[in-house]
């Protein structure tokens, strides 16, 4: 895999001392040839911690925020992919259960109404396509609070929306799913992206009901299991209001070709 | 603390081969003087294998688990109290997400609405009265898709359903809080028990907002972010029937006083 | 049509002077050639007064119900059938509007996924048969708040959730469409039953999307918007607790033929 | 009563042949002194049918619209107030039921909770200072298919959002109650507005619950169950986009004074 460089640029504007946590840096399993995060108040640096989260997830937080224009400015490149995503028995159990933007638990009959019958890659193909096929991306079409059955009523989202939907599918038929947030070279408009993993055949096997950005390119920032797990921007007090994003993602040479419906692995 | 006895019995009519997984064991961290967990299908022992769950859960699976009578028997002695619960700064973070049933983002107005301008231990009393004082506890009263919303609006509950609101309203103040299953000697009636843990003063503290049973007695089983992570049983393929539970919980000596009302450490 | 003979049984404890509305008399467009109601409690006949509703329905309310065992007994004779249901143009407007159980808006997505480019009878036909199909007639699985998109997500109601969602997903593609109770001879196990109107090439046509019993033997309760406009009983006040119903509705002679799938007039 | 005169004109994009229905014109018991309404596509008349709706609203339907752009032009005079709404009894009936966006069977246990042992003008002037205390007007803040349930949770909507959940309240403690559009002078900034009637002391009284008109000038226009009776304009079938409304109301001499917090006749 080419080399890629993928960055963020979040402009924030603080109106009362805040606690921020972000989650913009690649995840723990990659090994960045350079990387720089910087994260400045009206231009003056300000401490920052960092947690690792399940997964492998790099959160960044910052207490103590004062007032002012945030800045936070990240940007790493990436060469070659990282090994697969280590398997760990549990989460098999962990990522079935119905979580808050994934509620598998009311999408129980819609599921078995849709995909009764199905197992293995034909029950993740038929998810994947259904989800593909019948949701329209639609930007500004959803709230925050919306979850996988909202998304179904709506039959309209974005790429979190998206993913939400395949993973509740999947996780009402037993099989466990999860959520990655990624730089994705080649999205269009350029954002930060969201897609989905599922357990298969004994492998964190990725996809993209989407299909708008070929996979092989990604780069993993988080994983979990919605987006409260990964979102790139978390407020814990104080007052803030996001201004701006700004994200890029390249790839050296030709955009690696992906016809959006075959399964794979992500690196 | 005196010598807990606790143990639980589920009986499961298994229909069509099915795969478990089973929350009735001790926590990691309990020590028990003496434990055995069984399971048999019409008599004969079948394979269970353990698997360790963040925060400690010990969960027990059982897969191609055969047409018949499921037991799954459980008893464990547990002298003394485990030490408190480690702290990890990410738990922090993780613990002020919203979740399945704890929906903190849906319910931030009104979380604002009761305890704008409250904080520390103020906040946590005061999300515990309101919780204790005006939701009813109701037998049968909630189904297993309510999250806390749906609580608030019902204004009754059980004990998952206590818990899951007073979480939701810490949260939504961007108070880390999560979910415990627990044993609780002097219940009534007894039954599998759930409590509250909210972060304060660098401690995982626990609270129990329906105020049934001491807290010093309580024997950990499973923490999590909601009942989610947290089912006594959770069918993961197949077709099964619950037919009874009987759990059991006692202390040697007398039940210790607890006013249900201050706040203390489980341990 | 020969002779239909309709009764209904209640048995209410009135635990706190109550104000009660009940709709169980055929409605007005029919001639009973035997009708019989009566309101007591403990025995001693109490005061009721008749409501005429929009669309015929015979309202009979009773203030100060004393506190007792109230019985309200009805029994009524019909031979042949009423005229057809008049049309009004304003009605056309009407029944096209959401209502509290017919949710027509928030199935607007879905109602054009499953029935875009129908129209007249051919989508009449394909709602009906859409709603015949997907749900699962299953008694005790809804509850009294549910409205036609909790009937869709959970695959599964009873009468009144048929009903609903039908006359949700005509009136998201902008046709009439209305709730009607009646007394159903040949309907098992024998109850108040719901179906479904629908104004079809200048008509108010019936159909019944669960098909439990033959549209010409039904005797019209009550007609309107959905089931908020035709429950058999109402408690505004006081405190009452419903015992016991029995519902009763036979022919004379055969049941007609019906195959539940072609659209009629009711009578 | 001083003179008013009241306007509104609505731009609407047709791109599809459409069905319009619009409910701007004064309700029927007003006898404007003068009155215009005109219906004209890319500025020729086109053909409109007046329905009169239940409660004297007059709705003005105009079918096979053609495409282009359509202006609804429509303005009146009126000197005097109306009679008050006559009386009927079936009104304290249909007025207490759950509707669509008023779904007080889902809100029966919080206005239990805040009400509970309040009657007539003392729980009316308990629900509206609530309402209008507790709720923050913010302008775009709700959506079409937002319920009084919705803004109870939201704490904040739009006018008719305040009168939903007033309604709602009330007819959770079997108080008949109902929505009202109107021409509101004094209403900054000018827009359609909607109110409260509540059936009490025998009469249907008036309050706005958002305070921000006063309310012996207002004009009414439509009276329904909800915002889905009294939209001021409804497409069923083709293809439509509202591209502007401009609503005007004025009164020759100044506003009355109204306190917005007792309880009057509109009339």
């Amino acid at each position: 895999m080419h080399r890629r460089l993928v960055s963020s640029n979040l402009r924030i504007q603080v109106s009362a001392t805040a606690q921020l946590v972000f989650s913009v840096a690649v995840s723990a399993e990659h090994e960045p040839a350079q990387e720089r995060l910087s994260l400045t108040v009206d231009g003056d640096p300000i401490d920052v911690e960092e947690l690792l989260a399940p997964n492998g997830g790099r959160l960044h937080r910052a207490v103590n925020v004062p007032v002012g224009q945030l800045i936070v400015d990240y940007a790493a490149t990436i060469d070659g992919q990282a090994p697969p995503a280590p398997l760990q028995g549990i989460d098999e159990v962990l990522y079935t259960r119905p979580s808050r933007y994934c509620d598998s638990d009311r999408l129980a009959a819609l599921s078995g109404a849709h995909f009764d019958g199905l197992e293995g890659s034909a029950l993740v193909s038929a998810v994947r396509a259904w989800v593909h096929d019948k949701i329209a991306y639609r930007s500004g079409s959803s709230r925050g609070v919306d979850g996988a059955l909202d998304t179904y009523i709506a039959r309209a989202g974005v790429c979190r929306d998206f993913s939400h939907l395949a993973i509740a599918f999947l996780r009402a038929r037993n099989v466990a799913a999860r959520f990655v947030s990624v730089y994705a070279p080649g999205l269009k408009p350029m954002d930060f992206h969201a897609v989905t993993e599922v357990w298969l055949d004994g492998a964190w096997q990725l996809f993209d009901a989407t299909g708008l950005a070929p996979r092989q390119a990604m780069v993993r920032i988080c994983t979990g299991r919605d987006a409260a797990d990964t979102a790139f921007m978390t407020t814990l007090g104080g007052r803030t209001q996001l201004e701006s994003v700004r994200v890029e993602a390249q790839i050296d040479g030709d955009l690696p070709s992906d016809d959006g419906l075959g399964l794979s692995l992500l690196s």
